[in-house]
């Protein structure tokens, strides 16, 4: 695979570039990405650098600037540092550079860049290390080491730079800047409509030959800002060091419970600043290893390292980039960049919840409480449009805020007028999608407990939109749904998606049941969510027009038609536009609406359908949509290619499959500048994992059973990984002709090629005779 | 002197630098600001630097972001231009620059920057002209023009980009982007708190050998952004020329009155873009130079080009930087960065508009317009803060808006608690400030229309403030004022400062004078003023404390006291502090409170009532403070020097008044990094002229006569200049042995080495036996 990154043969968990003077800068700022889930910062230099985008975020601190929709603020900086030598300021464009080498640790998210900077004759060596603590969310740390081969003069200016903004917009209010003790530092602010308290401390300690320092710092306040400054005379080849320990707290912090936060967060960073930066490194480290590590295990054997850094890499994002309270979820590019403003999409449900519902269940479920709580701003949404029952928003801030797409985007290309958003109106399968999402988890966890508080409401509810959705028509004595997008969202106000259709159609179909399950089992709980969803007469809604809900069939080639108008729309050549290290240009030759009367698909729709209702579909029917759909579509969004890279190693593909597994894994990482640079694509790092375990690994769920049907790529000898199946841990490894299955805990049942295995209490077993999928098709 | 910009022998319009890699990259934005009074730009790159502070202000659109107070907000940016050679984004810290030059043209504003930057082995030139027009206020156009010794291809992006912030603080939401015909691009933005709209319009022309391209642009929008982006293939030796015409709308403006801002502001671009740069500029030239070179004719004679340099780049400044609508004022930094946030100060009255009132009396009838309709913001102070009339803002945005000084400033350095900002309340003097401009005002102009409209008001008003802030002192049986800040800021609560206590008790005077000339002259506007104003009750509360109030007389040395404390305390060494090109640090050695403990000062206070009221205080006394105050004086302010200047030369201090005149010219122009980085001190440009005319050229007002001793500086063989009196154009030409005075317009008389001359209708004289005035003393 192609990166914009050296890895290490002998250490998956390496990224690196000895590339300064890069193009590249913001997107080696986004992949080099540290985070906790709680705050999230970009992998950003601490001199400041043109073009940079400084961004550091707090997970779930909306607010919205006035006429603007709702975002994660940019937050003051804490990691700037100027320094100057000698009365010239630190900057690489200056003077020469030697030895640079920047690289991220993921294993625990340690930072390093460093280099030898020559400036006047002299050689200064500058080594900078960071982390954003797993094991105490608030802290951060940095330490910078320097030693110069001659005597130097030493100036330096770090502390808190409220100048930040998201691209112009500035959501803080300024509160007040103070200092304690001569040296610990505070800024605090509030957000103008949120009203979010925000807390920013930081302190330093100096070093020359590892004895500490006792130099007061001169104190320096500008606007939303307040730096320390320091003047060290230093010999050469001595050897100065500076740590600067930092913390942020907020009034929605649920792990604080204190009046004064101003005073108790100066107080925990006292507390953290009796620990060295190497102390503290190491309990994150460990916090890394027992909260994921332990939990995820995925291992590739192959000659080539990048499956393996691509899966770790996947893996370390996603960890440092989901939230730990179930009032906020993953943004589609978590907390790495200012890029859709940190808001939820179905990349959640459909692209990310796989992972966390086969590694870590309990994270999983607090991404659908998310939904749970966010039952109120889908019950407006659904109102406002004229509905019943929860249509979920397109994009979801705080759970109870509803719908929040903005309105309008650019202008017609054409027309020059300001064009209408329609996502957060029409692009309604995000209801089936996190349905679909509660039953998966429901199904791999077994979690009665969520499935009685939480998931059974989220499909009633759920089921009481989409029937209130659909238009009857007389014609065809039918069912439809009409004028909405799909997944592929070059089709605006399309009829009968078959996506769509068929999601609400099984949606309803799930709220049968679960109305059956609850009379049968659960008669108290039927009466309290009747109450609340009028559940005897929606049911009746349900059984009524579920079996007349029009479901779109392959027609006589196999196809299933996208969506009404689709198969009589003008084909174009669409190669041109599939290449994956460039921007696809089709908008450069095609304005919407002429894109719109052509057979393209900017991604994943029929072949999305197919991917998750799989058992829906026979094999030759998968074939003839992967061949009618596939070259028709751009693969513009990067939701596109996990599903064609699982299906095609479904079909045997294989070349097909791992070309979409390594567009997908070249997605962020991968040699193109310009992707990237507002922030991740956290659904690839889901899609990676889901490529890798539930394609090449074949973990599927099918018809509520757990289905192992692994086909593993030629470039790699063996893989293992480690799932969760109601509650017991299953190890599988896989080569090109043995598998594997252990179970620690309860014994568990799987599928595997049509045959049913079990595997007892706490043991192992192999699969006999086993047939890697390609040789059966 | 020693500036920071080269010079020109023979051109004392151009200042000019050739160094691009300096430190100075801030001040030479503010030294190089261009503006025309409505509009006003730092003179930025147009590719974007590190550190810069890319600001565009419209003059009196104050907006206040939530929990600050009002300032002019940093507008969207129409200077960008991003270019790129063969790939090469032109940033002058990459590959090899030669030839550079960047110089203003300070006659028409006109601003060129030119090099030739070498990359990949290829030498492009570019020569960047532009200007804000002064025929034309809403209207800014530039030109770049490239040529290249091989084939290049040239990539252009250029446009309107909101993502501007006042140091992090965004006050525009955003509205609309928009283009029209294919070419014009707009931007609509709405200040948040003061609902301003505002458009902004840009286009381009291309040419190539001077032909006309008929490319169209490839449009690209962000937030708050629109770019047209151009992509032109150069053939070695051809010369391209790229033309920029933006303009700019609020709804404030005054001289627009269309329902359809964004409609009339493009079709207002479509007109000007007919015309070429050089025709654009050509008007703007002839605005130039009859709006203001007419006016302000100030020639010196000398070596030395700098005075002139310095008088011209004080001109220029002053005029590019005052607003045409009595709703606006001159901001401390005008137009020409962030500090003090667009607020109008004393800076105004006591050291700007001498140079209004004798030289463009329309523009400072406008500049004290905007205190009389401040009078509603005065009276709400007062009220707030206990008292009668009108008390003026210390600090002032909108005319109505009363006090807008912040409450708050940084932490003090020894609590850490931050420090009340108390100029808002106690630096009181302004009220007296605005009432002594208004005099001269008068006594220039003999414009009674203005008087009988506002001029009479204001001194009322203020007078009813000053009694009713007179605090009655039993033991002595006196009025004092306690509790302020007077000029020297160093002071904070001082009681009876003598310059606060001599100007209330002026003021009241003048009132008393006012009533008695109503009550004669003018007794309809008697009646009209009593009953806003309660003239009877007021005149006789006057009349009984006008004789008791407490005014510092000199000691036995001859020593005014500043206030009643200040000769008791502490002295100590001031003259490290007093380096003018150096921040004076006495904070780093002191805080407030110490410094208020020491007989230091830190700008003209006792100085400056002896050279505001030089008829009250004769020359032993004036030598004997001299003597006394300057040595205690860090002149941190730059208000400090002009009133020093003055008083050394009339008191034949050469060397001191050259030395202060020389460092006021300095303030900006001179090289100190750290000065002039928010913006430029427009007080010390109206210091400039005064030192210049009033100081070396004589020019002061005694007893409401003009009076003329002038005393040039050695190193100065001639000084002309031209003033208005009483609505006649008078020219003064000064030698060291000769003084001629010729007047346009009505006869004059003038009091010359105590007497008096007559100047007939349109006629010159000599002055018979003209004595320096340095040889009277």
């Amino acid at each position: 695979m192609k990166f914009c990154v050296d890895t290490d043969k002998n250490n998956s968990w390496y990224i690196g570039t000895k590339d300064y003077n890069s193009k590249m800068i913001n997107k080696i700022e986004t992949i080099m990405f540290q985070g906790n889930g709680y705050v999230g910062m970009r992998g950003v230099t601490e001199e400041p650098q043109l073009n940079e985008k400084r961004d550091m975020f707090v997970s779930g601190t909306f607010d919205a600037f006035p006429s603007e929709v709702t975002e994660l603020p940019n937050l003051p900086d804490l990691l700037n540092m100027v320094f100057q030598v000698d009365g010239e300021t630190l900057n690489l464009k200056d003077g020469q550079v030697k030895g640079y080498h920047k690289y991220l640790n993921m294993k625990n998210g340690e930072l390093t860049r460093e280099f030898t900077w020559i400036i006047n004759h002299k050689q200064i060596n500058f080594k900078f290390t960071r982390f954003v603590s797993m094991d105490n969310y608030h802290l951060l740390a940095s330490k910078v080491t320097i030693s110069a081969d001659k005597d130097i003069n030493l100036k330096i200016k770090s502390g808190i730079d409220g100048q930040q903004s998201n691209s112009g917009t500035q959501h803080l209010m300024e509160g007040s800047k103070r200092f304690y003790e001569g040296k610990f530092i505070q800024l605090t602010e509030k957000s103008q409509q949120s009203k979010i308290e925000f807390v920013f401390n930081s302190m330093h300690k100096l070093f020359v030959n590892e004895v500490l320092l006792n130099d007061k710092p001169y104190i320096k306040m500008g606007r939303r800002q307040i730096f320390e400054n320091y003047d060290v005379d230093l010999a050469a080849g001595q050897i100065f060091q500076i740590v600067k320990y930092s913390n942020i707290f907020t009034s929605i912090d649920t792990d604080v419970k204190d009046d004064d936060l101003a005073e108790a967060s100066v107080n925990c960073l006292k507390k953290s600043s009796w620990a060295n930066y190497h102390e503290l490194l190491q309990k994150s480290t460990r916090a890394w290893e027992k909260n994921i590590w332990k939990k995820n295990l995925v291992e590739i054997q192959s000659d080539d390292i990048t499956p393996q850094v691509a899966i770790n890499f996947a893996r370390y994002q996603l960890a440092a980039n989901t939230p730990h309270s179930p009032n906020m979820n993953i943004g589609a590019k978590g907390l790495t960049g200012e890029g859709y403003k940190g808001h939820t999409f179905w990349d959640t449900e459909i692209f990310m919840l796989p992972y966390f519902i086969f590694t870590m269940p309990k994270i999983a479920r607090n991404l659908l409480e998310y939904r749970y709580l966010g039952l109120e701003g889908a019950h407006k949404k659904a109102i406002r449009n004229g509905y019943r029952g929860a249509e979920f928003p397109w994009e979801a801030a705080n759970p109870s805020d509803g719908e929040t797409a903005p309105l309008w985007g650019s202008a017609d290309i054409v027309t020059g007028e300001p064009m209408k958003v329609w996502s957060g109106f029409i692009e309604q399968h995000i209801t089936g999608d996190v349905v679909y999402a509660v039953m998966e988890y429901l199904n791999a966890t077994n979690d009665r407990d969520f499935a009685k508080k939480m998931g059974y409401e989220i499909i009633l509810d759920a089921a009481r939109f989409w029937v209130s959705r659909l238009e009857y028509d007389q014609d065809h004595e039918r069912y439809e749904i009409t004028n909405v997008i799909g997944p592929d969202e070059y089709k605006e106000h399309a009829d009968n998606n078959a996506y769509t259709n068929y999601l609400a159609h099984w949606c309803i179909q799930k709220a049968i049941q679960v109305v059956n399950i609850l009379e049968e089992d659960h008669p108290d709980l039927y009466v309290t969510l009747d109450k609340k969803l009028d559940l005897a007469e929606s049911y009746n809604d349900w059984i009524s027009h579920v079996n007349k809900i029009y479901l779109p069939q392959p027609n006589e080639k196999g196809v299933i038609p996208q969506d009404d108008k689709y198969l009589a729309k003008r084909k174009i050549d669409v190669t041109k536009y599939q290449i994956n290290d460039q921007i696809s240009e089709i908008f450069k030759d095609y304005n919407l609406d002429q894109v719109n009367d052509l057979q393209v698909t900017k991604q994943a729709d029929v072949m999305l359908l197919i991917n998750l209702f799989d058992d829906y579909f026979d094999k030759d029917v998968k074939l003839a949509n992967w061949n009618y759909y596939e070259p028709k579509t751009t693969h513009e969004s990067s939701l596109s290619m996990p599903p064609h890279s699982m299906i095609a190693n479904e079909l045997g593909l294989d070349d097909q499959a791992y070309k979409f597994y390594r567009w997908t894994c070249e997605t962020d990482m991968g040699v193109h500048v310009g992707k990237s640079v507002q922030g991740m694509h956290l659904a690839s790092c889901g899609g990676i994992w889901s490529m890798t375990v539930q394609g090449f690994g074949g973990v599927r769920i099918s018809n509520g059973k757990l289905r192992i049907d692994p086909h593993l790529p030629k470039a790699w000898s063996s893989l293992k990984y480690q799932i969760c199946w109601h509650g017991s841990i299953v190890k599988v490894s896989i080569t090109h002709d043995e598998m594997e299955v252990e179970v620690v805990g309860d014994g568990i049942e799987f599928i595997n090629n049509g045959q049913e295995y079990q595997v007892p209490d706490n043991s192992k077993i192999e699969v006999d005779d086993f047939v890697p999928e390609k040789v059966k098709g």
